[in-house]
């Protein structure tokens, strides 16, 4: 005779989540509200509200509900006494960004480098030193820190270390261990995921196509990858390895790929490898006397070596005057990269491709031979429906994401400890 | 100031499907275990059981259970009042499958043709016999028809009607009207469905990986196409059009395929394209006088317009004869297979991919060329953990699955009307 045993601290922290989950969406709300929506009794409702507004996650409001007897006071989440830390590495640069636990940005920084070439161990110092000047202007204001989350461009396993990021050059890093040792805050878990994975999380809770439950995010500031949200939620997989476009074989006999294969997508088509094509074109266009070259602009900034976010703006720079041999080096990775999304958009059928980091800044140059990709690729009448839009957040949606990944306990029901 | 208005029906039905799925996973158990394991309170736990009671959903067994106070009668599910119907419509001909609601199989039935070139039509009308002798089975049995599914290989609208069947020849086929018009039983539902996404169902609720939360099932026996598992859930996409492989370029300038390109997995590996080329290969053998050409089973069928089902079993006995040829093509096919469940693997880590009809019974020739192949695409390590598997639903993983599809609104609480 086989019976369930129940686990008590399960069933609180579900209906937790359930009453989180429903002042989410309906706030502001009543007791008696949340109890009909979630199906939760009043007694529950009423000693998990009390827990909640202890603990500063639930506030009253002095709106009341009057339909019969006396009056109900309505509640509203209140996040404002809790806060994360989401950060990024990437090609461009390290970024962190502060948020309190309902979404209002608090702090956002920038710094160039480490460097693609500067190995892990740097990174890990200039992450840490991040960190820890978040996390102590956070509790200056107040808040106390939930959690920090870390974004890196390649697969993360589940113990947060890093198996291969290609585009950084790094394989099996620890970076979780490495990085919580660094900052030296025992009380603050700290995880690792997929930069893409957290980009698309970003969209999904804050861009303008917030909710849609079929949306994808592709990134190629380092690699390229991306992130997946498949019926309403991030897509994970078995050990966390998803949308992993990069090293689709778009072209055979293609350059040589940072993974050792050829006519990899993310050879053809990462911004390192837009840029360093974008760089050759002055001179070419310099030898036979080009025709056409366009409004002068490509003259500036052809080093090769520069500062990524410099050049990716210098090459904006000369899209955006027209210079036609940046223009042809734009279009072909978007044909390369069209392809890959159509991979994506055949097995998957999203309502939308968010363009995410780079891609969103050349997203006029880029879309339409995305778009001209997808209807030749694609199989579904009119790419399944699917659109092809620049992200809203070009330069935060992973670090963005990565704060409200770091809230993920919490959503699901897991208060911090008193 | 929004307040959210709760539908009663609506919540009516979720706390039944919990009740549901809570015996499901637990069952035999009480009355008070399913409201410890549900979280609803005892009185709507009684009266939903009073319900599956009334309905003959559910029964009380002769077990009890007495930890405290008096004994508690022990409750299991019920489903031999009620059946389903699941049809398949493949190049290899047509299946019907009856099974009651606790998965129980009451006829199977295969019949061959109506062939690739007879037209939707013919089609309909042998899907349509097909269905109204397995309904009056069924009720000669006593049993009540929930609802009939059918599995199409090509991309099927929320309306059931089949956008596209390369494989099929069909184009814009209103499968769903046209088949509940020729069942004409307006009180039995008619859904129409993707055959591979109802194949990966079958293989997630009966197969050998029964509940693994990320599973694919790829089959070939029409077109190539992908059923998917994603987080415990069939994944459906935006408009349904998901797991879509068969159009993946693999071979640049390959052979041309029946939706206009060149060189699509579906014009390299699916099981017809493989018999054409089995086909072609006693001919080559014979003219050079072929080195090392096997058993000699060879010469049997070589007709390549007999039935596709005697055709595949020709191809199995002269590949499990070591003929070289045939071997050649079978890894070939394999190879080509490979790349393209590489990217499936490299988008969806799942656990594993389940090789289904055709391609299982010829697994042991494909297998080892798309491990390889997996070998060389996967970006993760030792394939993201991914394992290949031949189905052990060979000829049933589609009607299995859609005898389990045409549940669904039994599933999700929907009572069917008394």
């Amino acid at each position: 005779m086989s019976t369930q045993t129940a686990d008590h601290t399960d069933i609180r922290a579900t209906n937790l989540a359930a009453v989180l989950g429903h002042l989410r969406r309906a706030a502001p709300c009543s007791r008696a509200a949340i109890a009909t929506g979630t199906g939760l009794n009043k007694a529950t409702v009423t000693s998990i509200v009390g827990e909640l507004l202890d603990r500063r996650l639930v506030r009253e409001t002095q709106q009341t509900q009057n339909h019969v007897g006396r009056p109900a006071t309505l509640l509203v989440l209140d996040g404002s006494a809790y806060a994360t830390i989401g950060l990024e590495v990437s090609a461009r640069g390290l970024t962190a960004l502060g948020c309190d636990a309902a979404g209002e940005q608090l702090l956002r920084w920038h710094r160039a480098g480490p460097g693609v070439d500067a190995g892990p161990a740097k990174t890990v110092a200039g992450l840490a030193a991040l960190a820890r000047r978040a996390i102590s202007t956070v509790q200056s204001s107040g808040r106390r820190v939930l959690g920090i989350t870390v974004g890196v461009p390649g697969l993360v396993n589940r113990d947060g270390a890093v198996v291969l990021a290609a585009g950084l050059g790094w394989r099996d890093v620890p970076l979780r261990t490495e990085l919580a040792a660094a900052i030296a805050r025992p009380d603050i878990p700290v995880t690792v995921e997929n930069d893409a994975s957290l980009g698309v999380l970003a969209e999904h809770l804050y861009g303008p196509l917030a909710g849609s439950a079929n949306l994808i995010q592709v990134t190629g500031d380092t690699g390229v990858g991306a992130g997946i949200i498949a019926d309403g939620r991030p897509l994970a997989g078995n050990l966390g390895y998803v949308g992993e476009i990069g090293h689709l074989r778009v072209l055979p006999d293609g350059p040589l790929c940072g993974c050792g294969r050829r006519g990899c997508l993310e050879a053809l088509a990462s911004l390192p490898a837009i840029l360093a094509r974008a760089d050759e074109t002055p001179a070419r266009a310099a030898a036979p006397a080009g025709a056409g070259a366009g409004a002068g602009a490509g003259a500036v900034d052809a080093a090769g070596d520069g500062d990524p976010q410099q050049r990716l703006e210098a090459l904006i720079r000369r899209a955006d005057a027209g210079e036609a041999a940046v223009t042809e080096v734009l279009q072909d990775a978007g044909t390369h990269l069209g392809y890959g999304i159509a991979a994506l958009v055949n097995i998957l059928n999203p309502e939308a491709v968010v363009l995410g980091g780079a891609y969103a800044l050349l997203a006029t140059h880029l879309t339409p031979a995305i778009e001209q990709a997808l209807r030749e690729a694609v199989i579904a009448p009119d790419a399944g429906g699917c659109a092809v839009v620049p992200s809203t957040f070009p330069h935060t949606a992973t670090p963005l994401g990565a704060t409200a990944h770091a809230l993920t306990p919490l959503t699901n029901g897991r208060l911090p400890a008193p």
